[in-house]
C-alpha cells in the first residue's frame, strides 16, 4: 500500500507518497499561504495532492490514506486543527474537508511533534521500540510520547505539552509565560539565551568573537568548544545538564526503550549523545535494576514531517 | 463474577472478594510476616484466600481472577515482584506461585500505587474518567497513570516513578539520593520537614505548641492553619504549591479528566482540592482552550487496595 505525508509548515506544505517500509516514493511543495481563509488552505493541500500523484502516475486508489502534521494544538479523535500560531486554522475540520476534497476516506491529523515521534519511532531513531519519548528542541520544546506502539495525546489531544514541566522553580519565564519550566532552559531559543548571557560575560573568549563573526547559532557554541574554549564548553555543559534532566523527567514516568532528540541541535550527534546518554543512565530512578535507556539522535530529519504524518493511517 | 484483590503491606496482608460494581463482599486479613522465605509468604496469601472463601461459603469455581497489589518494584508483564523494601521479595514470581498454590489461573501484580489509580478510575474518584493521574503523597511521592483506561507502566514496568521528577534544580535531597525531586517537595514527609523547619524559626507559633503537645502530622498543621495561625497558614499554603506544581507538570503531559489524590493527607478533602483546584487551572497549559481538569481525593480510602488488585483482574 501507499500512504501520503502532509507536513504543514508556516512556509511551506509538503507532501510525499510514503511506502510501508517508511521510504517516500515521491514529494511536492507549495508555499503555504498562511493568511488566507482555513478552508482555501485545505483546497491548496487537495491539490497539492492532485499534482503530485499526477506527476508520479500514481491511481487514487493505490493510497491507502492521508496523514496530516500541523503546527498548534490539534484536536486528533475529531481530526481538527484548533489553533495555530501562524497559519490561519481555527476549529478547521481538516480532515473532513481533505476527504472531501480529494474523497480519500482515511484522513488523519495530528500535531507535528506527534507525526514526528511516530515516525522515528517506526522508522527512525526509535526502531524496534514500543515505547519512546521524543524531545525537539526548537524555538520551543516539543514532545512526541509515544506508549506501546501508540501516540499518547492525553484527553481531548490536549495532553503531550511536555515543554511545560516546571524543572526549577521560579526560574526564567517560558514563552507561555510560567516560570521554569524546561522550555525555558532548553529549547534552542533558551540555548541561544545562553550563550548571549556568557558572551556579555567572557567578551574576550574565543564564542564571543566568533558570534560576533558569524552571529548566534548552536553550531558556533559546539565549534568553539571542539576549539578548546572554556566559555563554550561551560554553556555546552550546563545546556545538556538541563536537556538531561527533561530526559530523566520523562525516563522516570515513561521507562521507554529510547529517549530522542530532534530539532538543528540533533545535528550535533555524538556531540550530544554521549554526555546525554551518561546523564540519563547515572541518574535514572533504579537504573541499578532497570533495562539501560538508549539516548538517540532523530534520523529521519528533513523528511520526518512526511514520513511521520503518513504513519498516522498506516 | 466475583474477583480476589490482594493487598500486601509491610504489617499486614489483605484479601477481599470483590463484585463487578467494585464493593467488597467479604474481607480477611493476617500479619505479614515480612522476613520469612518469599515462597512461604506466597504460601501465606494462598491460605489466606482459602481461609476468606470457606468462612464465606463461596467456591473457586466462582473466581475469576486473582490481583495482588505489591509496595515495591513490579514486573507486571511477568508477574513478578523485583524487590520490596520491607517485605523479602527477590524476583519473586508471585503469579506462577499463587497459581500453583490456589490453582486460580489468572493471577495478576502489580505495584500498590498502580491498583490505586486503576480502583479510583474505575470505582472512586476517577469513576467513568479513561485518563487519570494519581499522587499518592506518604513516605514518598507514588504515581499511578491510566491512560486510556489502563495502566502506564512502561518499558518492563520500570516507568511510573512520577515522585522522582526534578521541579528544582539542585533542591533537597529526596529518598533516592538525587536532589530537587517532587517527593522532597510533596511527600507527606516532606510536610513534616516543613512543620518541623517552621516551628524552630516561630517557637512561639500556635503551631509550635501543638506539634509540642500533639506531636508531628499533617493534621496538626490543617487544624492550626483552621484556628488562623499565620505560620500553619504559609505552611500549608506552601505545601500545596509544590503538590499544584506536580500536579500540573502531570496534566500538561498527561491532559487527564482527573487528578486524584491519595494519602493520609486526602481526608483533608476540601481543605486541600479547593486551592490545588484553583492552582492547576490557573497553571496547566492552554487552560484557555481545554476542558477543565477536575482535582479530586480518592475515596475508596481503606478498601483502595484490595478493590485496586481486583481491577487488575477485571
Amino acid at each position: 500500500m501507499k500512504y501520503i505525508g502532509i507536513d504543514i509548515g508556516g512556509m511551506t506544505i509538503k507532501a510525499g507518497v510514503v511506502l510501508e517500509d517508511g521510504t517516500i516514493l515521491c514529494k511536492k511543495t507549495v508555499e503555504t499561504d498562511a493568511n488566507q481563509e482555513d478552508v482555501k488552505i485545505v483546497k491548496d493541500i487537495a491539490n497539492l495532492i492532485d499534482g503530485l500523484l499526477k506527476e508520479n502516475g500514481i491511481e487514487k486508489c493505490e493510497i491507502a490514506g492521508v496523514g496530516i502534521g500541523s503546527p498548534g494544538s490539534v484536536y486528533d479523535e475529531k481530526g481538527i486543527i484548533r489553533y495555530s500560531c501562524n497559519i490561519n486554522f481555527k476549529n478547521t475540520p481538516i480532515a473532513k474537508l481533505l476527504k472531501d476534497f480529494t474523497g480519500i476516506d482515511n484522513v488523519k491529523v495530528s500535531n507535528d511533534a506527534n507525526c514526528a515521534a511516530l515516525g522515528e519511532t517506526l522508522f527512525g531513531a526509535g526502531k524496534g521500540a514500543k515505547n519512546t519519548v521524543m524531545l525537539t528542541l526548537g524555538t520551543g520544546v516539543g514532545t512526541g510520547i509515544v506508549v506501546d506502539g501508540k501516540l499518547l495525546t492525553g484527553n481531548r489531544s490536549a495532553g503531550a505539552e511536555g515543554g511545560h514541566i516546571t524543572i526549577n522553580l521560579g526560574g526564567p519565564t517560558c514563552g507561555c509565560g510560567k516560570k521554569g519550566h524546561l522550555e525555558a532552559y532548553a529549547s534552542a531559543t533558551a540555548l541561544m539565551n545562553q550563550i548571549e548571557d556568557a558572551v556579555k560575560k567572557h567578551p574576550d573568549s574565543l564564542l564571543a568573537k566568533q558570534v560576533a563573526k558569524e552571529g548566534l547559532s548552536g553550531k558556533v557554541v559546539f565549534d568553539c568548544k571542539e576549539q578548546g574554549d572554556k566559555v563554550a564548553e561551560n554553556v555546552v555543559k550546563r545546556y545538556l545538564k538541563y536537556v538531561g534532566i527533561g530526559l530523566v523527567n520523562y525516563a522516570n514516568i515513561f521507562y521507554p526503550e529510547v529517549l530522542i532528540i530532534g530539532g538543528g541541535i540533533s545535528n550535533q550527534g555524538d556531540n550530544i549523545v554521549k554526555p546525554l546518554q551518561r546523564y540519563v543512565s547515572r541518574n535514572v530512578y533504579g537504573a541499578e535494576y532497570n533495562p539501560k535507556i538508549k539516548v538517540a539522535c532523530a534520523t529521519l530529519k528533513n523528511d520526518a514531517g512526511i514520513v511521520g504524518a503518513a504513519c498516522l493511517v498506516m
